[in-house]
């Protein structure tokens, strides 16, 4: 029997040879390495048998898939300790997720992280006592005997088609009903913790049971366990979230809906800072502001093609275009995207090949729906501002425009000190346009990273059915991948809306459009940036810049006078006027992050100066009050 | 028989005296300046009789109601006119509107303005011969036979029960189906001028026949009609929507719905720099800017109030909270008023009466449903942006409170040179809140006025049900007026939302809550804006302020060097570099009313010095660069 590699190669084995054999074939060290197994493309156990032609790979610890399979199992070694710890235990699912896993139980008490030392060492024993995963194949009629006291189980055995096998796994005396594959025995699952307990609906039906959902996680070195606590538990710290509330930037609400955040004053100022600042920016760099209502009729949606291709997304309603008695209705949907508003302005005029580029850029807040589930902070909402634009070129003017926008990019992403990775999206395989375009846009994307020395790999397939994409990731302080910035090439919008421009010779041509928008989602964005500074956010983006402390009362009038004057400056200053003692003030200004509070006291006063103290630096000495004044000055968008 | 007057005398008159015969008893003067009357509060003929107890009023040219009855009298002078010039025509109907009077005709002829000096000089022939109005009162079986060549008469009387009288008017010949009152004869009918034709349908139904609308308009003085139509030519050429899309500051489009402009960028620069203006005053003057969402779930306005007494003006949908499995819908509203949002915020904190007031500001694109015919340009819209705010605060703060917000209305409207009046709407009939809190709002209103030295009109009865009001109209540059500021104090929200604060004593209080816009909508204000100045907004607000021109292409790069100068001082500078003749450039630039032309040649350009047309004044001789920075600079907002 031969069987492929990998590498191409191919290999002789005995009939009846397993995943196992064929590792044992290649070497004794990826023999002892080897945890399971994908046999053309489909991931199987070690154990499992190879037949003829089959092309077999050999997982590793250090195999993509590795770690799904590694966490698959230990959501097994969690039920076997379930069961030995409490006995009578009613399980639903446990798959592997991202970061970890989980399992859904029924059990008649209430778990709670208290639990979670007990049920470790429980799961330790089983490791330590290395069983092995065991399959069987069953019928689905010896499914129903053998889960007979699993409610949940049998029901998910009910749905398969009478016909049907399925797979148990034992590990010693618990057996799952699963699909596999898993490790070949417990002792692989070297580093492992719960995280957390939720409930969960069986099936998310609010309707049906009520859950308990075990989270854990697992690696296969304790180092790689604690560096991800030590992230999660500075992940948690960082969560905008929690920042958010804290530091008075938004607020949201059951009554006024899932993922519609509220902007309290503190995060208004910074949404607005970071539109000012960019606003600026792009004045500088020959964009122009429009601004597009956020609903339009239904008409727009089914030129541009959202009614068909993105309607589940959108929020659409009915309008009375008639009277009262006579009433004649249309329909109108709430805006998802920015770019039909922007394709109807450019088309408003008659453009000549000399006036190209156009560059629109608006702060379109957009509605797009998502299951409630779904929904994050401001990470993922159902509404929120994108910095849209949309640059309207001729065929030669693509790489240029592309390029100007990285270099937009890059000033932004480096602002914050972020580093950034970018990736090339090429044609999918449902997609419009010609062979000649795509090969254009494709080429002139790759070409204006080459042209920015900016790095990027290639995302087969990945573009959207219009046109190629850029899209940029950005690494936060805690190493986190964030994608936000997007600059995606459409063959679609312009000829459906059928725009042009006057060519030299007096014809007319279709201009090129450029979609991009760099924060993406300004809140989003905002959400990043908290998460990013663990809310200690730049100098030029604090919400409050300075504190005033006046020591006594005796000095609140110098202390509004020096807040009057910071202002002037341009600073965002506030006063603490009330009678608390100092460690109490320092504390608050510490908790809301405040770069700068300075305090006045008789000396102070008296000089012109003051005492000045920074969020991180702690106690910087005696400053002249134009200092501080200057330092707010170039703070300034 | 014994009437009253409007002065409350009364006065003796034998049976069967006429409303004539009132006016004679009173003296001939008024005998012959008697145009009408008023009988019980309704508007009746001159030969109206009058019985015991009448409550009697005469009507003249100086009284209110007088155009009405004169327009209303000069539409059947010109209905007469058409007859005698046309014969057939089928008559629908014919009222005084504002500002004039119309008459739907269907004959087989299509009129144009061309036809109304021949139709003019008819209708003047009949003024001459100062045919009386003659009034037949009709029942409804010989009204038609009367008008059986009438049919959209007949189909009006049709309409009416078996047992009604109606009543018809002939001048000469002429008879109309009509409920008057008229003038007594022809000859008062002494100014007059048609103004347009246009298309309608027989009773605004698209399904109906289409009938001609002859406008036109008449006044009691030649003077008075002069000014009039002079003024209408001038307002013509400040119409904002003809200057609005020759300025490049906004479209509207069928495909985008009715009463939704979109932005071309010289309308949002204009749009962005008052909210930029208005932005730091707001900050200066103590408000916080939120942000809030454009939809919330319906159960937010049916806490408001707006789901059973807005509903009709608003625009609701359905949303899945569910999955695709198991659809949950809940109701989502597009938000008419930002008040809502303001409220939620206030709420999410807990407030201390030492922290009140509480000023929150938005920009709040609003949506309101208005009927298809209602919208007008940027003046009446469905989308509009209310420079909204709301102030929370105690009892004893709302005079000061309003009295700062007349402060910052007084600032406003001084920028751009406008008179304003101000009006005091008090409690109406239907209303919510005790006596008290009416007295005690409306006292405060008052009182601020005073405080500011602001003269005020009480409208008795005009206020919203949830408070009193006021409203400040002001006066543009050919003496129109426009409603833009109002500030009103709710008693309804505050309840409805249930907020409070903390008292000195620990208890908790309800805190008042006042509405304001001052701009209103700033659209409606730009559109506004756009008429007053007839299209040369003020340098600060010009979206391109200075238009810099190269005499010859060697004076390019020093051009281009000039407008980066002038743009690093703050100034929006565009450079003219068409090679085009110096006359079609300065034509161009008095066309886009761009503030300041600068011209570059030789001499300009080794001096470092700049050639100064300005837009008002013509030509302001040579300005050194700085100056003209420095000017720009200073028009930063």
């Amino acid at each position: 029997m031969r069987i492929v590699l990998p590498d191409g190669s191919s290999r002789e084995l005995p009939a009846g040879s397993t995943v196992a054999d064929v590792a044992a074939s290649i070497g004794a060290g990826l023999a002892k390495a080897a945890l399971g197994g994908s046999v053309n493309g489909r991931p199987v156990d070690l154990s499992a048998p190879v037949s003829e032609g089959d092309e077999v790979s050999i997982v590793t610890a250090k195999s993509d898939g590795a770690l799904e399979l590694l966490r698959h199992s230990t959501a097994h070694v969690l039920a076997a300790a379930l069961i030995d710890l409490y006995g009578d235990v009613k399980f639903g699912v446990g798959p592997a997720v991202e970061n970890g896993f989980y399992y859904d139980v029924q059990l008649d008490r209430s778990l709670s992280s208290d639990d979670f030392a007990r049920i470790e060492e429980r799961m330790a024993q089983i490791v330590a006592e290395a069983r092995p995963f065991e399959c069987r194949v069953l019928s689905r009629d010896e499914a129903l005997v053998l889960f007979a006291d699993q409610p949940f189980k049998q029901e998910l055995i009910d749905g398969l088609p009478s016909d049907e096998t399925v797979t148990s796994y034992s590990i010693g005396a618990f057996t799952d009903l699963c699909r596999g594959p898993h490790l070949p025995d417990t002792s692989h699952v070297a580093a492992f913790k719960l995280t957390k307990i939720a409930g969960a609906y069986w099936r998310g039906d609010a309707s049906r049971e009520q859950l308990q959902r075990i989270y854990g996680t697992a690696f296969f070195k304790q180092r790689e366990l604690d560096a991800y606590l030590t992230n999660l538990e500075e992940a948690e710290k960082r969560d905008h979230r929690k920042l958010g509330r804290d530091l008075g930037m938004y607020m949201m609400s059951d009554m006024a809906g899932v993922g519609l955040p509220l902007y309290l004053p503190n995060g208004a100022r910074v949404i607005r800072t970071l539109q000012e600042w960019l606003r600026k920016e792009l004045y500088r760099r020959g964009y122009e502001e429009v601004i597009t209502p956020h609903i339009y009729k239904a008409d727009v949606w089914k030129t541009s093609g959202h009614y068909d291709f993105y309607h589940d997304n959108m929020y659409f309603f009915n309008v009375n275009e008639g009277s009262d008695e006579q009433p004649r209705y249309s329909e109108y949907g709430v805006k998802p995207m920015n770019c039909p508003g922007h394709v109807m302005l450019y088309a408003n005029q008659i453009h000549s090949y000399k006036d190209l580029p156009v560059r629109f850029f608006e702060f379109g807040t957009v509605y797009r729906h998502e299951m409630s589930g779904a929904v994050h902070g401001l990470m993922r909402a159902r509404g929120f501002t994108q910095d849209d634009a949309h640059v309207f070129c001729r065929e030669d003017q693509v790489v240029d425009e592309v390029v100007a926008i990285l270099d937009l990019a890059d000033a932004i992403m480096s602002e914050f000190g972020f580093e950034y990775e970018a990736e090339v999206s090429t044609r999918p395989e449902k997609s419009i346009g010609s062979d000649e375009m795509w090969e254009h846009a494709e080429s002139a994307l790759k070409k204006a990273c080459e042209v920015r020395g900016l790095p990027y790999e290639i995302n087969a397939g990945d573009g959207a059915f219009y046109g190629p994409k850029i899209d940029i990731k950005v690494k936060d302080a805690i190493g986190r991948m964030w994608q936000c910035s997007t600059v995606q090439v459409d063959f679609n919008l312009p000829d459906r809306f059928d725009i042009t421009y006057r060519t030299a010779d007096n014809g007319e041509a279709r201009p090129f459009m450029l979609h991009r928008a760099l924060f993406g989602s300004i809140e989003r964005f905002l959400g990043i940036l908290i998460e990013h500074y663990a809310g200690a956010l730049p100098l030029w983006l604090s919400p409050v810049q300075v504190v005033v402390v006046p020591i006594a009362d005796r000095h609140k009038d110098a202390a509004a006078k020096l807040a009057e004057r910071l202002t002037r400056a341009g600073g965002r200053v506030e006063v603490y006027e009330q009678n608390e003692p100092m460690r109490v003030k320092i504390a608050k200004a510490q908790a809301e992050k405040i770069p700068y509070m300075v305090v006045l006291g008789d000396k102070e006063v008296e000089s012109g100066t003051v005492s000045v103290r920074e969020r991180f630096e702690g106690d910087l000495g005696t400053w002249d009050v134009e200092r501080l004044a200057e330092l707010l000055a170039d703070a300034q968008v």
